[in-house]
């Protein structure tokens, strides 16, 4: 009538508004930048470029390039590799790969100038501790398990419980398998664990535990199972950002690191899970493993709640307690390790890196356990302490649960 | 025992490891910046730092700074702040604000040799469409909504629904209030949707619902209810990256945009939410708003199911279908409206900022539904098509809900 048809000639296209004068004004932070980058060619050589005609040198480092061996204060170091990018004429700065990568999840960052960013023409980007950087991922093999596919996607939530324990409330995150909200059914639950200076969204982005588990149930090498990805620094309530503390920057040093509070805790978390989750309560349907720091939790919790976890991951773990740490948790280890194999878990698994840092400490505690006959089972990969080894023990750990 | 007390004398500080010679090199990439920026003065004023002792010129920009008047191919429009950093003799760059800024969520990115990207001291970044940009909370006033504060939280999740409609899994971000979990009580639902080039993560990261809606509910300003955010694009099942797709470039211009598509698929999500959460299944306890696109959407659809919904928003909405739009939704919008309003809606508001440039076509809007005699609220708010507005839309319209 009279007033829509006033409107009618009053059209606009939206979209032009949007993009044109007057929108792009208050759109301005919108746009990114306005190359391909990375861009992966069909033969899995990858090229990163970025437009910066103003600046004198641009470089990537990354785990897609060779690690270099550097000096530093401590000796002889490995480094992630850097590559310095080719100014084109346009301004535009470019680097392609010699060769094609292999499938992987690779992370980088560029330096403009020695000053060490995130590429702007790539929104995909990730935060280990208090770096950010870029991400991609080339498909195929092992990596395929960490893309998104077409299958049913379970579910991700960050919920926060009540730890009596520690007198806070404290987040986590939680996965529930495809089909969860409708099957009625009740599931097992993996308890996994992130390591020093992550917090309960390492597992989920730089992990990729939604993907593998979503890509492993759909292709029957794996039980539907509830995960549950904690945070790990009892002295934070939740990740950097997500807590009255306002946007902190992240610090590998926290108090209460590796104290026994975390292993204190933990019985507030499963009596969560298991009050609000249709769970299996018992051992044989729950699984508890981590990296690092979270492995040496999945150590010292299984071992000290020896009825509470049939299956025990340890990924790259920390073994002993860290010096002056006098908690109970870590008084009378091997009568505590005695009770937990008397019980015979139903796996106890260990995985490293040939290069990691750990690898003695991890070879001296498969001799106690050799030493002792409590079976366990072991997996060696090639590489060091790395987020690239921890999704592939991920891989390997999950199909062997709750079978 | 023995080698117990054999690993004791291999014991190592496994801190000083991880930070020393063997963990930095394989701890590279967990490296941050080492500056404090932005350092948030107790005045209020913010100083930006980042360390380029190569660059020759560092900018900051970003929504803390006067905006600037610029000449486009378009005409004049306003562009976001900018201003220099000066270097320091360390090769540090620095530039702090003149005057104390008012509590507000800012957000900036820095320029680096004019290479626009994002500061490497922080690591609190988000993303809209194809920019990712670093923000900082100012506290003080509404600004205190956007904070984690100590109140109870809500979960957060990532879920995905089957659409019948349009054949395919999509992924939607639901809130449900602290105590959900517990309670076995029923709850209202506001579906709250997002802009063009948005998606289901928009509404969480740039507008802070969760914060919002945890922090009106502690101080009983709102009715604890659940928040269903979906993605718009439904040639998108998920935000970039969460995809089959893979790590996409995303983009404002998408096929079915604004085709109403969204709109006919729309009861799919309503009866996903009702079968699988707990609610209240009455008008009076349904809500819809959008921003932008997501404003025409919660129009359209309010208007093409009178009995869905019993409160509407509008917040800086697109109002008239594109041209060429021929979707059955658009079509008979004068009687649909006037049967949305004969079941007379609780509330129908609208909120727009006096420079959107799309004041005018909601002028328009207003100037119909005055002529018809449909009531609704009014909101105006100084600036234009921001998400600092949509976040003050968000604290008004909320308290308005299912009292």
């Amino acid at each position: 009538m009279k007033s829509m048809l006033l409107m009618k000639r009053w059209l606009f296209c939206f979209v032009a508004l949007l993009t044109g004068a007057a929108g792009s004004a208050q759109a301005a932070l919108w746009s990114g930048g306005e190359l391909i980058s990375p861009e992966i060619h069909p033969d899995n050589r990858v090229t990163i470029r970025v437009a910066a005609p103003d600046a004198r040198k641009v470089e990537v480092t990354g785990d897609f390039l060779p690690v270099r061996q550097i000096e530093t204060p401590y000796g002889k170091a490995e480094a992630p590799g850097l590559a310095p990018l080719t100014r084109l004429e346009n301004g535009v700065w470019e680097y392609t790969t010699p060769a094609p990568l292999a499938p992987e999840l690779y992370s980088y960052t560029l330096l403009i100038d020695g000053c060490k960013t995130v590429d702007p023409n790539n929104v995909h980007v990730a935060r280990d501790v208090a770096s950010v950087f870029n991400i991609f991922l080339i498909e195929g093999g092992r990596a395929d398990l960490y893309k998104v596919n077409d299958v049913p996607h379970g579910t991700v939530s960050r919920v926060w419980y009540p730890s009596p324990t520690l007198g806070t409330d404290r987040r986590m995150t939680i996965y529930t398998p495809a089909g969860y909200e409708s099957s009625g059914r009740k599931y097992p639950v993996f308890y996994l664990l992130h390591g020093m200076g992550g917090d309960e969204e390492a597992w989920v982005t730089l992990g990729r535990a939604a993907q593998i588990l979503d890509n492993l149930i759909a292709e029957g090498k794996a039980e539907p199972m509830i995960v549950v990805m904690t945070n790990g620094n009892v002295a934070m309530e939740a990740a950097p950002g997500e807590t009255a503390d306002g946007l902190i920057r992240p610090t590998m040093h926290l108090p209460h690191t590796m104290d026994g509070e975390m292993e204190r805790h933990f019985p507030d978390v499963v009596e969560y899970v298991d009050a609000h989750y249709r769970t299996i309560r018992r051992r044989e349907a729950r699984a508890i493993a981590g990296l690092s720091m979270g492995g040496f939790h999945s150590l010292h919790i299984s071992k000290q709640y020896p009825g509470m976890f049939g299956y025990v991951g340890l990924f790259s773990a920390a073994i002993l307690p860290r010096d002056g740490a006098s908690s109970p948790i870590y008084a009378d280890s091997e009568a505590k390790l005695a009770a937990q194999f008397a019980v015979s878990p139903l796996l106890y698994w260990i995985g490293i890196g040939k290069n990691d840092f750990l690898y003695a400490a991890n070879a001296e505690y498969r001799h106690l356990l050799d030493e002792k006959g409590y079976p366990y089972r072991y997996y060696e990969s090639e590489g060091g302490h790395t987020w690239r080894n921890w999704r592939i023990y991920l891989t390997e750990f999950v199909p062997l649960l709750f079978q």
